[in-house]
């Protein structure tokens, strides 16, 4: 890899663009976009027009939406091999380039395209974002029951050049209304003569393409498929989505997970990428509000300002006491949304998880009083045992803060990571303030 | 999918045996698996033991490990219903159950299975955990490079029938070295007669059985294949991995990220099923540690004691400044993790991160310590200027920990995730402390 790569880059520096037109045949598609992601915009943009259609499809498909970008500004001036570019690339994969475009640029580029794949971007584009129409293709080989496997076989001949997958074969009726599939394993072990009405189990999964990509997820999760069938409303066969595009989502979504929970405004593409304004923007709104909101925390403080004057010492342990409360929150908070996402628990369950939480929590604070106390025996008891005491009250109220505000964001029909760290920390902390000095007052 | 189940449970309820086990034959493998992690336990194996021997491999491959677990202990007096069931299951699957269990009882399982497929899980087992061995599956299709596609297909029909995937055949020489793949497609597409020799562009692309089950998931993105071969040193091939055992290991994945950036020192399977002892055990060890580590804080501040007992309401800014600066920091650290974890950041590029970080944290610092400023306004100006100064330095302290402590843990060979929010609050509230009270003692 490393070699081929000085390789080119040899010949982009001495210029060699007839050499390097012939030697780039040899390379693997995923090889060249590595290197186009790595090389200067300018050689970047020249070792694009020299790969061949097939070529410059495939590894377009592979960059990264940055470079994408780039690739088509380079192309702006070639107007034919824009177009040719766009036409070649498959319907799903011109989507979510389209998608991440603004709206002007998107429409532009729309223009480029032939009647035929016009038609399908933009019916592809009118599914809502996060939907799995968004991800399908129109590139599938239906039959009819009627056919014989050697019927079939003939019609993937014809038929099944493009398609993005040939392993599942879908079986429609005159309406092109889905009956089944059947995977090419089972027409390649049949006998050539037998129909494929004989080979149905009249079993399918579908998707419908209005429903959210999260559900398709878990859908190829639980059924192991290589594709699944899109359908509408009446149940026509509209697409395909392939688990390339799957895998994918999955990745998105965990990343949008990520981040939220780590109190990102919305998922961040690439660090080494991204521009300093975009990274301000995501990172400020959350930032900002947890500071109005920890002022609560300033002006619980401020209500036992005589306490704290009379034993400053009391201020020694805030800190440990209000993280420990914050930092078993974070704890319950990641379990539970991260839970959500894949499915092992659904909202409905959380009074179920609410009596083991407890029973965890009440072990985990009575361990860490334990540890505080150790560690503070050296000072006047009654502080010792202010401290233990708040400990497990902290612990127990963080945790089940941690717990239960990711169900209250899915009921409210934000995204459970919206209880990130940071707001259930800064949540935990006000509560545990309020707690610290309370017990402090009861006991001093 | 609810009428089915409600359907079941009836029969169950009534006994009705006979009726259930005919009826069971009419149900998706999936939603006999759903329902069986739903009833109690003692239905659950009545259940299991109606299925049919080809449903009871496929439902008991879909469950969690808890309820497999279940349904191996209650199937222990039927050593026959249980050698059947351990020798159907596929290998890759077989592995994965055996990997959760204690060595002791794996090693009695094993006693159950036939010769040859004792022979294939100890060669499973002997890969390391998390290696690209413990994935794979030695059911695939082989043929040599002189067969011509007529007769790759009679081999086909001959032995692929157990095959995971038919998607993709293995062109192997002789010494069962592997020369090439070609995906089914390309055999469909081509005439019977022609010779496989032709077809080949031996390029093919191979995991190592014994590299990390990450690298795998990397190639299978880049790639998008269905299945990848597996190779041993010499490489002779030894197996296959499929996409749907890789799609296992993604979310396992992100889910081990997951919960340990929220402090659990190991994932947890199911917060639903997981006993209390071990989410105690998985969420203590850390709890602890961040105690301990406090316990600075604490320190910290006790020697600016005369400090704050000549001004309290400085104690009033302490919870909001210090969870400021941990804050930024879990922000820099989730972004981080998750962008080492997907590969779009390496390690070697921790430096050029740096610059964007300094700038994007001063930002964010100054216009967090105006929104501070706003709200403190109505006291002392030079208590302000304090509260002013030290948001911006907690923060670009808060952010550059959150920024290079995951490169640091990788470098040690630890999971970057490791980071955690709450270690990063822990180590930006010490500092923050420091910070905050010498800022005061320069300008009180």
């Amino acid at each position: 890899m490393v070699e081929i790569k000085t390789e080119i880059r040899e010949l982009i520096k001495d210029k060699a663009w007839i050499t390097l037109k012939y030697s780039l045949n040899e390379y693997d598609t995923f090889e060249l976009a590595e290197l186009i992601e790595e090389i200067e915009e300018k050689d970047e943009i020249i070792l694009f027009r020299l790969l061949s259609r097939v070529q410059a499809k495939e590894v377009f498909q592979l960059l990264s939406h940055g470079k994408q970008e780039q690739i088509i500004e380079g192309l702006a001036q070639n107007t034919q091999k824009l177009s040719d570019l766009l036409n070649d690339l498959d319907p799903d994969d011109r989507t979510a380039f389209f998608e991440e475009l603004p709206g002007t640029v998107t429409q532009q580029l729309i223009q480029c395209l032939s009647p035929e794949e016009r038609r399908i971007s933009i019916q592809l584009l009118g599914y809502p974002e996060d939907s799995i129409g968004r991800l399908m293709t129109p590139e599938y080989v239906a039959i009819k029951p009627q056919f014989t496997v050697e019927e079939t076989f003939e019609h993937i001949r014809k038929y099944g050049r493009d398609s993005e997958t040939l392993n599942v074969i879908y079986i429609v009726d005159n309406d092109w209304k889905l009956v089944d599939d059947i995977r090419i394993k089972e027409l390649i072990l049949a006998s050539p003569q037998q129909k494929v009405e004989d080979l149905m189990d009249n079993r399918f999964i579908a998707l419908n393409a209005m429903d959210d990509q999260e559900m398709a997820i878990k859908i190829f999760q639980d059924y192991d498929r290589v594709a699944l069938p899109v359908i509408n409303d009446e149940g026509i066969l509209i697409g395909i989505v392939s688990f390339d595009d799957i895998m994918d989502v999955v990745e998105e979504e965990s990343t949008e997970d990520f981040h939220k929970f780590g109190a990102f405004q919305e998922a961040i593409a690439n660090p080494l990428t991204e521009r300093v304004f975009s990274l301000y923007k995501n990172r400020v709104v959350w930032l900002v509000a947890l500071v109005f909101m920890n002022i609560f925390s300033g002006a619980a403080i401020s209500g036992f300002e005589s306490l704290i004057q009379s034993m400053v010492s009391l201020i020694f342990f805030l800190p440990l006491l209000i993280d420990s409360g914050g930092n078993a929150g974070s704890q319950s908070a990641t379990l539970m949304i991260r839970s959500l996402a894949i499915g092992d628990v659904e909202v409905s369950d959380w009074y179920k998880l609410i009596g083991k939480e407890v029973v965890v929590a009440l072990l985990l604070g009575v361990t860490m009083a334990l540890a505080v106390a150790a560690v503070a025996s050296f000072r006047a008891p009654e502080i010792v045992l202010v401290v233990a005491i708040t400990m497990v009250l902290v612990v127990l109220n963080g945790s089940l803060i941690g717990l239960l505000l990711p169900f209250v964001f899915t009921k409210l029909k934000l995204d459970p990571a919206t209880a990130s760290a940071p707001l259930i920390t800064s949540i935990a902390d006000i509560s545990g303030v309020i707690i610290y000095f309370t017990v402090a007052s009861w006991i001093l």
